[in-house]
This record gives C-alpha cells, structure tokens and sequence, in this order.
C-alpha cells in the first residue's frame, strides 16, 4: 500500500488551502463586479464531447475510461469545450453569455516543477458578441483580478491575429519564442525552418513595424475608458503570437515588466470554437489563468495578506475538567457572538502546556486560560503568543482586545 | 454526438451555480469560526487506498480504471478514507487536527430524485481526540451552520452507540427503521427477523427505557454550556443507531421536528477508521451533511435570501457607438470603484430594446443609459426595471441611489 498521492496530484493542507481559497473569492468577487456569474460543469462528460477538440496531444493526454454503465467517459481537459457544450444545450440562456468557471482539470503530463496532472483553471469568457468592448472587458476585467491580488509591474501586451494574415503556423510558433530566444536565434530557427536569410530578415521587420488594426485601435479607447493608460498598463506588441490556433482577433497576454518570460495570463477573441456543437458561429472572447502560477508568483513576491497566511482562529480557550470547561464554553460562546473566531481546545483532559504547544503550532495568536483561579476570580488571563506575555482581564477588557 | 450530460451528472448554470456558493460560503464562515481549517485532497487516489474500504457495494460503486502509465486508480468516493491517507501521510499535522472538506465524490448509484452520480459532500472532523468535549463542538457546529442558513424547527438527537452493546447489526438496522415505518412494523420485521413476538417487544422496551451515557451526560453538559436547550436544540434519542457500522461512541441525527423522516446531516464518533493506515488507533468524531438535500430544502423553504438569487450585477450601462461607450466605460468604472457591481453591455451595435431585455432576462434591477441626449446635459437615466419607472439624474445621485 503507497500511502501517497499520484504523481502530479496533491494534497493541499490547511495553510496551502487557505491561500488558494483567498485567491479564488478575491478573482470571483472581481469578476462578479464585472457581471461574470458562475458556471460549473461535471468533471465527467461523455467521450466523444472532449476527443478530438484539443488535437492529438490533447486526446493522448486525456483521462479516459469505460464506467461500469460501458460508456465512454473522459474527465474534464479544460473549460473551454464544456462552455461550448452548455451554450449549445441550453440555447435560451441569455446571450451575451458572461461567466467565469473555476475548477480542477486533469491532464496525464508528465509532471515537473510547476506542472501538474490535476490543476485549477479559471477562466472568463464573454460569449455571444464580437465587439471590441467585450475584448476590452475581458482585458480590463483581468487587469483589475491581479491588481486586487496585490501585483504590480505588469503590463498587458496586447496584438490582432488578423495582422498575421495567412502566414504559416511554423513561422509564427518561431515568431512567439522571440522574446524568450532573442533575435538573433529568432532568425536563425525561421532560416532552419525554410526561409532566406533575406526572407527572415523581412519577415521580422514586417510584424516589429506593424501597426495596430481598427479592431484593436478601439480596444486601446476602450480600455482608455476604464482608466487604464497606454504603455503604462497595456501596449501593443505585434509579436505576441499565442500558441493556440483557435483565435482569430485581438490576443493578449499579462506580462511582468522585469521579467517578460514570466507570463501570468493570456487570451483573446476566439470566433470559430464556442459554436463547435452548433450550426452557427458564437463569437467569443476570454481569458485563461495558470493558477498555480499565480499563487506560487504571489509566495515568491510576498503578496499574501495576513489574514490569507495565518491561522482562522484568533484565540485558543484552554480547558480543564467538566464544571472549568463548561465555563470555557460558555466564554467561547460570547466571543463568537461577537464575531472572533474562537477555538476551544477539544480534551479537557490535556495538560495547559500540551494546550499552549498546540495554540504555538497552529499559529494562534492568543490563548485564554480559564483556569480554578480565574474562574474563582471572575477573570480570565489571556496570553499573548508572540510576545510572550500574559494578563488577567475582564472578558469584557478581553473582548475589546481580541476585535 | 450527445449533447447532454451524462445520466446523474449536472450542469450548474450560474442561478444554481450562485446559490450553491451562498450555502458553501456560509458553512465554512461557521467552520472556521469553530477552528474547522479547509483540506483538500485530489480526486484521484491510488486504488488500493479506497479498495475495500466501503464495503462490498462501495468497490462496485467506485469509478476505477487503468490511467495511461498503467496504474490502478479510483475517483474520490468519500471524505473519511482520504483523511486517513492525509492522517498517515503527514504525521506532523497538528493533533487534534480539526478540518472541514467541501469537494465532489462521485458514484455509479441509480440516479434517483435527489441522489446523483456527482455530488458535494461537505464533512467536518475533529482527529486526534476522545474528549465528549469534541462530540459536542462537532454537534454545535453543525447546529450553528443549519440556523446560519436560516434553517429553524429542527432538533438534533443524540444516543450512543455503547447502548446496543452487541446486539445484532440485523435488528439494529431494524430498529432504525421505527421513526419511519412505525412501532408495529418494526416489531412485525423484527419477527421477520427471527425473534419471538415477546423477545421483541422487550427488545424495543429495552432501548426506549434507555438512560444516556455518562459519555452523553457529558455531552450533554457541553451543548448546554454552549447556550443550547435541551429538548428544544436537542434531545436524546435511544432509538437512533445511524446505519453506517463503524461508529463507536455519540451518533447523533439533526431532523426536522415536522417531519421526522426529513433527516439533514449525521455523525458520531468513529475511533477505529482513521487510524487505518496507521499502527495506531485515531479517535475522531464529525458529521457529513447532504449538501444537496440542505439545497433543495432551502428552495421549498425559501431561505434563499435576495443575494444569492438575484442578479449579481446591480445595473447595466447602456452602450452606443464609440464615443458614448467610451463615456459609459468611464461611468462603469466609477460606479465599480465605489462598489456596486456594475455590467457594461458588451456591444456597442446592440440596439437600445436589445440592451434592456438582456437586462429583464438576466434579473438585473437597474439600467443606466446614456445616450447621446444624457451624455449633452451631463446627466445619466436610471430606469428601476422592476417599477418601470426611470428618471435623468447626476451622476452623483445615481451613486446614492445604488448604493
């Protein structure tokens, strides 16, 4: 027996799952103030809804199998083809179609730092309309997720995939890697590739000289609009590329300043996807966050809030023997009324120092003791864990210390 | 192609997907006032860790299969068998480890009114202690939840399941039954069972005659010092024996005092399961609540309050053509900045009739427009889409009015 998760699995222990959980309401409570509601979709559809939409890494990648009924199911890959699936099944769902969608997918990767075969997606799309205003949205709406996060120094790149016009795929996916390989080895690939050294040469300094289309011109006033400033917090970038193949206009990717290779989101205008199981086309446009990233970015840069990192409770009640730890309950009970988070120690047949240790593990920043002397006094000593210090107070005075 | 789900498994459309959130949010706020921490564990295990574990009907109900790298995996079933894994795994854990869990578990059952493939479990454990302090903090905590939710006219009973000694598990599962089918059905099928008309009227006399425990007065005590009334909060109840066989001390069931068959959640406490990946035994007691059952009562009951079943977005703005969307954009964010949850119409195109019965549709209960008129006189119109009544008003009063 492995008494271990899978590989690429994890465990997220009370610390872990708190920090994430403060990410999740502080993104849903951004998008909702943006009119995206929430949709959930099971973690199992039939078979052929997922295969063949993500190509054939995707469908190699996915988790299938037979259920015990013999039908072919597969787990959720992502939450794109689900949408899709929903749009097309309920067809009076009012159009435009805003929601934002959080929850795990799986995909058999191989494992590595920062890579996972279970993980957290979270994703809004806007579905129904092609006006740049919805691209806009999106963009803005995913600026102001990350500000309430508490980033800083990033910036929005932002291009149309329409200026690449038919180029071929193999020459953008090279295109894309320049920021991370440089000029230089940019031309060398697209001359490895098939191109002239000439042809490359020109092929660069076509798109580095581009200019922004109508369509993304009017995102830029859009985005204006909404109090966001050009070159400060987006700027176009006719290099941007976007690996997938399913968009069609404006893309857009949330880059740090610092460090462009660490990009925290990306998206764009998708047209051709969302309608897949319908006859019609359903014009779309969202964004997709790597969550794990950026709960692992908000670690290295410090960005979680107290309250985010330290332990639920703000006070340990301590008790000892029945008629003492009734009385505790009872104090207990008055602090919750007025809003603390209150933790009783549940043995009342644990040493006090046993209690203290586990108030210090847990990080609890307070400790009452009611103790026979307390209660014969009608006080209560509360500790102080930090600073190591301890009085005996009023639970009224204890009150007005712990709000 | 099948455009549908498969049979048991659900679309949570965001009316739905909202109202689910408003109960969860409002359980954990109630957990982690109690010092309940948040775990999370994956949805697939290793299959010899949930193998076996559920009994017969469990191994035939589980999702398994081979993953691509050949391993034997099952989809999560329950809550309790992970924490044990978690238990063992992690030996450093705090103890009493106190934690609540909200995920899916998912089983092949007979889809049946109320009972689906894909479900939410919502569980709350304390691991580590044996105190009744515990049984009770549990028992409160799930009072505490149910009445957050604005649940009122329930009782909770409580026996122990010391009481039965070892009376056979065959006339226990009869016995469970009386509530439900009534004293002359039960004595009928405790016949069935093979006892003597006489043996079984005793045996009923015996438990309805039963006095609680020491282990229950104690619990008793606790509940009472945490301001709950006995025979109005709670009550004991010899005749409750809680199905599942691995409870080893307080059982307890929270039903409604109508309609006694209307049973909420249920625990007790188990001290031989989540030591099972250990050498050692881990006492521990908590409760697992029917979350679509809490749901579904809700709605017949109407607990719902207006925020969590009406329209996030507290207005629309109106757009129209470029510069006008422009001057809405700015109107949004201003609004958004003081709080409210605004949504801009997505498509600047859309006609004005269009934008307002996209607004009726999705339950939105203000619209702003600004139109070419407002946007020369400075002003903005609020239109109250439920009174049909609109009115040109500052900006400034439009903030006061939605605030």
């Amino acid at each position: 027996m492995r008494l271990q998760t899978l590989k690429g699995f994890r465990d997220f222990l009370p610390e872990q799952a708190r920090k994430r959980q403060y990410v999740i309401d502080t993104l849903k409570s951004v998008f909702e103030s943006y009119g995206f509601e929430p949709l959930e979709t099971p973690a199992l559809e039939y078979e052929d809804i997922l295969m063949g939409k993500y190509g054939e890494e995707g469908d190699k990648l996915m988790y299938r199998f037979e259920d015990n009924g013999g039908r072919k199911v597969a787990m959720r890959y992502d939450q794109t083809v689900p949408l899709a699936r929903v749009v097309a099944q309920y067809p009076d769902l009012p159009k435009p179609f805003k929601r934002y969608q959080i929850q795990p997918v799986w995909r058999a990767e191989n494992p590595q730092k920062g890579r996972y075969r279970e993980f957290l997606q979270c994703d809004i799309d806007t579905v129904g309309v092609s006006s740049p205003l919805a691209d806009a949205e999106i963009v803005a709406c995913a600026l102001a997720g990350v500000r309430k996060l508490g980033f800083s120094g990033l910036v929005m790149k932002l291009n149309d995939r329409k200026i690449f016009g038919d180029t071929e795929a193999k020459y953008l996916v090279t295109l894309d890697k320049m920021p991370k390989i440089g000029r230089d080895k940019t031309l060398e690939e697209l001359e490895n590739r098939g191109m002239q050294t000439q042809e490359a040469e020109e092929f660069i300094k076509k798109f580095e000289s581009a200019k922004p289309t109508d369509n993304l011109q009017s995102v830029f006033a859009y985005l204006e609009s909404m109090g966001l400033e050009k070159g400060q917090d987006f700027e176009f970038n006719p290099l941007i590329v976007r690996g997938l193949d399913y968009y069609t206009g404006t893309i857009f990717e949330l880059v740090s300043k610092d460090n462009p290779s660490l990009s925290l989101l990306g998206g764009g205008r998708y047209d051709n996807l969302v309608g897949m199981f319908t006859d019609k086309q359903v014009p779309s446009v969202g964004f997709g966050m790597g969550f794990d990233r950026i709960v692992e970015t908000m670690e290295d840069k410090n960005l979680f809030p107290s309250e985010a990192s330290s332990s639920i409770s703000k006070v340990l009640v301590t008790v000892f023997k029945l008629e003492l730890a009734q009385n505790s309950l009872k104090v207990a009970n008055t602090l919750r009324g007025k809003g603390v988070n209150v933790e009783v120690y549940p043995d009342e047949n644990a040493k006090l120092d046993k209690q203290l240790k586990y108030a210090d593990k847990r990080g609890i920043p307070y400790v009452l003791i009611i103790g026979e002397e307390e209660a014969k006094e009608g006080v209560v000593t509360l500790k102080n864990m930090r600073e190591k210090k301890q009085e005996k107070l009023s639970l009224k005075k204890v009150i007005e210390a712990l709000k």
